[in-house]
């Protein structure tokens, strides 16, 4: 066994994964996953119904032929507003059943692989399996790099400097909560654009930074696009897209 | 060449790679970390004079006898304040001497792998060969897993839910400023504890956090301490060190 091999490791029955691949580029993923992925029993990962995962997409390059997979499809995504009761009542039910599906193969002896997008425990949907998971199984979560890490390496902005206090924001909050919070932040990222742009532009505009911002595109995969926000005046954008307001804290 | 291979690929004369290592454990290098750490012809660090670098102690597993090696030795840390006209001076033609070390390196073909703990563009050192290089100089940036996402992971609280808002604080601002940035927090991570543990501490017992924040010590490494804050009466902690608030939102 090579000593990249032995770094890796293999993945052990019974044992659910919370496997993180990254910000996109399957170069990304860490030699955990890769480990994992090439190992588990059965790779499971969320998706939008009639949809391809995007976590499967990235760790596709790995994942060999005939491989036990199990996709969780999503009954609703955007179609209903998450303050809808008919989410949540919803999304609540289909994550009893993806964890009580899970918990059967790893009653039987196998290791489940969760994918999950970027970081597992940053905004993923894997803490809804862990809730419910990690008192009664052996659960292993494997950190990925973010999605605002690869986002910034590609962009060549450099994120945080010195003392800079950074700001992570969820585009979906309201616009005067935005600007509020940008108002105060020496950096910031800004994740969950989607149908939110119009308003999370608007709320930079106001914090006066729409100079410093910069929006990435699919960040480390094809099709990437990296602009000055200030260039950019598509009313909405896709899944994968976010904006950066890199810091300009001490410089030495 | 296996697919492996392919996807963690290999180093370019000429250029400079800043190489996140991530939080700690080899394991959680990426793929193309690993590449070039395997592939690169000189090995860079930085570290404090006397002592070991901590990223090159990451990568070890995958350094080969023989790697040529760049060691840039600190000429000061932690002795002389930051805000001290001293340290500035020292610390920037240290940069400086560092920079043009490389770039020597570079014009003369060689590609070179400044190994960056975490991710590089987060409050990393390497930005400041970045600064210097980018311009003139070929550049790639390897993200990394930071810090946080690998001390999440090993404490098993998920940071960031639904709608929370991170803020990320270095525990050297001021303890007014910690204290009112941690009162608006949903989720916070607190870097750089050291010798601001105790100032750290009453911040976040200000903000009323202190039973919901966590403390790890040297997370994914040999020694790793997990515990409560309000059980860690410690008045300085070691370098490899934070404080994790994880966030309350959105249960599904």
């Amino acid at each position: 066994m090579s000593a990249l091999d032995a770094i890796m490791g293999a993945a052990e029955g019974g044992t659910l994964y919370g496997i993180g691949v990254g910000p996109g580029d399957a170069s990304l993923m860490t030699l955990r996953a890769a480990g994992l992925i090439r190992t588990v029993d059965t790779l499971a990962y969320f998706a939008k119904a009639g949809n391809k995962s995007n976590a499967r997409q990235v760790a596709a390059p790995l994942i060999e032929p005939g491989r036990k997979e199990m996709p969780l499809y999503y009954p609703v995504t955007t179609e209903l507003p998450v303050a809808h009761p008919g989410y949540k009542s919803q999304i609540r039910d289909f994550y009893a059943e993806a964890a009580a599906s899970i918990a059967e193969r790893l009653r039987a002896g196998e290791s489940v692989g969760l994918l999950a997008e970027g970081d597992p425990f940053f905004y993923g949907s894997f803490m809804h399996m862990w809730r419910r998971l990690a008192a009664d199984y052996a659960v292993e979560v494997v950190p990925g790099v973010t999605g605002f890490s690869g986002c910034s390496a590609r962009a060549g902005a450099p994120l945080t400097w010195g003392d800079d206090v950074l700001t992570v924001l969820p585009g979906t909050l309201d616009e005067a909560v935005l600007a509020r919070r940008l108002s105060d932040a020496d950096a910031a990222v800004i994740m969950k654009i989607g149908r939110n742009m119009a308003k999370v532009r608007r709320a930079i505009t106001a914090a006066n930074l729409i100079e410093r911002a910069i929006y990435v595109e699919r960040g480390s995969m094809a099709g990437e696009r990296v602009a000055p926000l200030a260039e950019v005046f598509d009313e909405t954008a896709p899944y994968f897209s976010m904006i950066l307001i890199p810091g300009q804290g001490r410089r030495l």
